[in-house]
């Protein structure tokens, strides 16, 4: 009996230890499976991930040699290590990355090795005994002032890693237990070798598929501009009709580019932690040795500001409560559209200038027409008579109001990056793009809103836009200020006719 | 003749020298100045600063006990510079900071060396030629595949120290030019100086006082609820008195409380390192080990979206169209600063509520009157009748409705920010505040609107607000959601009489 029990209960144990394999190893796989999936993405998202992963094996590689080679082993000995530990240590993504810290870790390991020696030999002075005292406090003093000043937000961005190598060097120096005569060659070998190291990730950061930290920035700007400007060109009509909702829209449309911009609302550190790296950069490429990073900056907070008055736009339009009654989504629909679409026209073309580093004044067009749709709306609103409307009470009107004065908003805003765009192409020497049009059509943007042969967009219809490519340096902003009520009024008899 | 002039040459030349070196010194002395200012400055704003610059250079000279220490020498020699090292690369400034880079450098360097001793014994047995080929693909493959793993978000934010130490362990290992047995002996040495420098790190950095990650995440997280509470609380007074300025205000008011909300548009990544360190950290003071921080995250992200419609509504109000007309003014006036106050009351207690981790329920009466304050407003624009009033157009309406309509947005904000704050007062186990009125007096929320004996803040005049302290668990947002028109719409008959 007891030996029937005993096998049954070890065959039930085997059973279960079975399963339990066999669950563990499906687990097992699933969790390769979507690893080995994420490492795809990964990749697939940025390539050069993956070259930056063989590029610091390279390096490695590289100065792993200095061991193997015999004549170089007999002339650094173990000192050769300090390579490798500079090179896992220095090697960053971008060439700014390396670069800065390369060369914090060069002037702070020579500076500190001369204060080192120096304390040593002055507290080599006070004898065997006051040697170890006077070394303590040194090291005290020079770690805790050298801490403090990593607090300094200057400091902290550009010097850190240098400071902290200071403070290492420092107190090697000063409290190893070599003589001082030791200590001059060991400090020969040891700036050697990390002299190898930082060529090395030097060398192979720039001539290996550089990835620049200042071409980051503009990739970066470009693509948060052409952000907004999606949502803005996609807004009206994305949002007009569902409300209209008349036509059944069957096919499900992508709607990612109404999601797009929230990452613009926390690019912040990512551009500024950029915009300090390529700094440290020498001129590549398009981007000379002092390109106006700040300026991207600047540009960059504009883009956050349209993007915070968009995320507000976004949660008000979430609301059930946000209906526009129909009889004043008449009234305001053209307008709103064409002030989105044009603002997010201008964006885009914004984006396009930078990202080709020409003359920003494409852009102009779209801004003049966001600016002339401003002043649209306001004729409209104005004419708007409330006495004979069926609009009774003022809640109704909130809505359209709110969406009206915010979109306004966000053209003043395109605005403002039209100017900061135009200042980076003054201070960064944009080509500018010869006209592309005959000197006899050169008229002035007040003739040609007049001649009423360009017809504004206005039909809603996003993707068949009119391009206006009239030479773009003669209709500045400031030409067409005068053209006030008169010019929106006979827009918005354009759009009655349509 | 010559020797007068190269006499009277030779006195402009020191008379210039003189003055060259007077300015020199004076802007020396100056930026002197400045910098000790900004000592100063940086002191004063957190002194913690300071004391942490002196925990760093206590655990520095702790350390360099292990040179001075005869005994301690001879059994480490020079293998003692590695517990240097380790403390002036592992201390950070908060707890979490440095535990997590101890214990990541503690666990990289066991497997890593572990695996490079592996590695060598491994490629030692094809001979002499095929040793230096085998380790060299061996650090290749390691290294570019660590590298790559740096990539991936959560690594990045939780191991990065962690994979970089173990490159460097790997590389040291596999490439020093050693044999076999002197590396178990140095391994040895060189892992008891790391655990030297990474418990004396440890130790000053919990004992001589601490800076935790949790604690400064959750001071943050009240300071930002804080800073948008001010804002809204001053938001409507402020605005309002510019628009009417009868009185004439003698004294200027401080108003940086209307510029404190910006620091809360960026401060994500503040809060994402803040949580990351944070969960590194054992339990301190009044925070468990399990803290809900991922709990703060959310609140935290509630505070930026209110942040954002603040900015949005900061950016219209700044604008010179932006005028309200008086009649509308008067109609719309006292339920928006209330709108304003009470969700600004709100977000400080929800702030104190989190400070002193007691029970949130005290900024319920705010919610619930900002919620009344809606009702308020939509009854007020219901019943404003355009045709009898001498608003004539759209266009005047405009920035009335847009005021209102997002700080209806901020309320509704207000009010998930409350719950996110009930949730984590429910996972942190907030202790719940005694009821501190007598039960006679729990009243219904609807019986005790209708008795109209509490008046609503409805005087225009913040700083006299009535507490309205009834239990308060009574009143959830649950109950009173029926009290619809009539209740408001008797608020507004109160509103009339006063």
């Amino acid at each position: 009996m007891e030996i029937r029990r005993t096998t049954k209960e070890k065959s039930r144990f085997l059973a279960r230890a079975w399963s339990w394999l066999k669950t563990l190893c499906c687990s097992f796989r699933a969790k390769v499976i979507e690893f080995a999936k994420s490492i795809e993405e990964l990749g697939k998202n940025d390539p050069r991930r993956i070259i930056h992963s063989f590029k610091v094996g390279l390096a490695l590689s590289m100065v792993s040699l200095v061991y193997y080679t015999r004549p170089l082993y007999n002339s650094f000995g173990v000192a050769g290590m300090w390579a490798v530990l500079t090179v896992v240590v220095v090697f960053e993504y971008t060439v700014g990355g390396t670069l800065s810290k390369c060369l914090n870790r060069g002037f702070a390991t020579l500076s500190a090795g001369a204060l080192g020696f120096g304390a040593k030999h002055l507290a080599s002075l006070s004898g065997k005994n006051g040697e170890p005292i006077i070394l303590g406090i040194l090291v005290f003093l020079l770690a805790a002032a050298s801490t403090f000043t990593r607090f300094f937000p200057k400091i902290k961005a550009r010097y850190d890693y240098g400071v902290l190598i200071f403070i290492l060097t420092f107190s090697l120096v000063a409290v190893s237990g070599y003589r001082v005569d030791e200590i001059l060659v060991l400090a020969h070998q040891r700036f050697t070798t990390i002299l190898i190291g930082g060529a090395t990730c030097i060398i192979v950061s720039i001539f290996v598929c550089p990835v620049w930290a200042g071409e980051d920035l503009h990739h970066l700007l470009v693509s948060n501009l052409e952000k907004l400007g999606n949502y803005l060109e996609g807004f009206g009509g994305e949002y007009f009709q569902n409300l209209e909702s008349s036509e059944e829209v069957v096919v499900k449309k992508d709607k990612s580019f109404l999601q797009g911009y929230k990452s613009v609302l926390t690019s912040k550190n990512t551009e500024d932690s950029l915009a300090n790296l390529a700094r440290w950069e020498p001129g590549h490429g398009r981007f000379g040795l002092r390109h106006p990073w700040k300026q991207y900056l600047k540009i960059g907070g504009l883009a956050r500001q349209c993007a915070y008055q968009i995320e507000a736009l976004n949660a008000l339009i979430k609301n059930s409560d946000f209906q526009i009654p129909p009889e004043l989504q008449g009234e305001i629909q053209q307008p709103c559209i064409k002030m989105s679409a044009e603002s997010g026209k201008a964006l885009k073309a914004l984006a396009s200038s930078i990202k080709t580093m020409a003359d920003p004044s494409a852009a102009n067009p779209f801004v003049e027409a966001s600016k002339n749709a401003i002043k649209d709306l306001k004729v409209t609103l104005k004419a708007a008579n409330l006495s004979t409307s069926n609009i009774v009470n003022l809640q109704e009107i909130v809505p359209a109001a709110t969406l009206a004065s915010i979109l306004v908003e966000i053209v003043k805003t395109v605005e403002k990056t039209f100017d900061a765009v135009n200042e980076l192409a003054n201070l960064a020497h944009f080509k500018t793009v010869e006209a592309t049009v005959s000197p006899e059509l050169k008229v002035q943007p007040r003739e040609w809103l007049h001649r009423g042969s360009l017809q504004p967009v206005l039909d809603g219809n996003i993707s068949n836009h009119v391009v206006i490519d009239i030479d773009r340096a003669l209709d500045s902003g400031e030409n067409s200020k005068e053209n006030d009520g008169n010019i929106s009024r006979e827009i918005s008899k354009n759009r009655e006719r349509i």
